[in-house]
């Protein structure tokens, strides 16, 4: 059981661009530190999102090239930084404090999530690559298509 | 008594590098949710650091130069974010579910405390620099120094 669950936490830790070390150092953390620190990552990039969605979205905030640029190079390392290893045993409920809104079916379809993942982060790559031309027109459509990604993975894997 | 704060605040916000625009737009987050956001950065900071230490200080996980760039630019990015805009008014203190560690004397000497925060700055950048190189030495003494400007903030303005 835990072998095949092993498996299928490689395919998508591989998906995300991982490899076993990374995998196997994850599974040295517990599952409520996992938690933790994925619902960290998601939590910030939140923060990030929230403020180039002021500024090129709302017009609630004056846009400041420079400041979206930090925001969309923040996404996109925290993006690129291998959550997938976040996702390891035992973390597909509640762990100690901490609690996750994961679904089950998360954890049963990692070759799905890892295509979501991807898609992620090549829209992540993205956004900062045109926070880079400063052109908000850019920026915004760049935005929309991270927004997206964001809800596909949402729609399917997390709890309301 | 604002408009002390609101000036003490804008002194921390140039310092790292913000503008007053993101100052404002970080005053219309609730006092919880800026604790939220700045415990989520550090925290997913914290993770990429144990990833690097892992692999460069440790030697508990094989080296992966791919995987410690990625990690040292998850912590640039979230280093360079603009994170003095979540030390505002309110969240000197506990508030709502958001416990935090910031002592009183981190609001009150918001220039030191910008010295700290640009001096994490650079040792993260230069973790990056570092990283790109793959030169294991290199990498170990970025992140040696790196650690200590976390220690710097920490030993003045965090409770234990």
């Amino acid at each position: 059981m835990k072998t095949a669950f092993s498996r299928t936490l490689c395919a998508l830790a591989l998906g995300a661009g991982l490899s076993a070390g990374l995998v196997a150092q994850a599974q040295s953390l517990s599952a409520e530190d996992q938690i933790k620190f994925r619902k960290a990552g998601y939590s910030f990039m939140s923060w990030n999102m929230g403020k180039i969605k002021a500024q090129v979205i709302d017009g609630s905030v004056a846009f400041d090239p420079a400041q979206v640029e930090a925001a969309a190079q923040a996404i996109a390392g925290i993006a690129n930084s291998g959550m997938g290893a976040l996702f390891g045993p035992g973390t597909d409920q509640d762990a100690g404090e901490q609690r996750t809104r994961a679904r089950p079916e998360l954890f049963q379809n990692f070759p799905d999530v890892a295509t979501l993942g991807n898609n992620m982060n090549r829209a992540a790559d993205n956004l900062l690559e045109q926070a880079k031309t400063g052109d908000q027109a850019k920026i915004r459509a760049a935005f929309g298509e991270l927004g997206q990604t964001c809800k596909a993975c949402h729609d399917k894997y997390r709890a309301r």
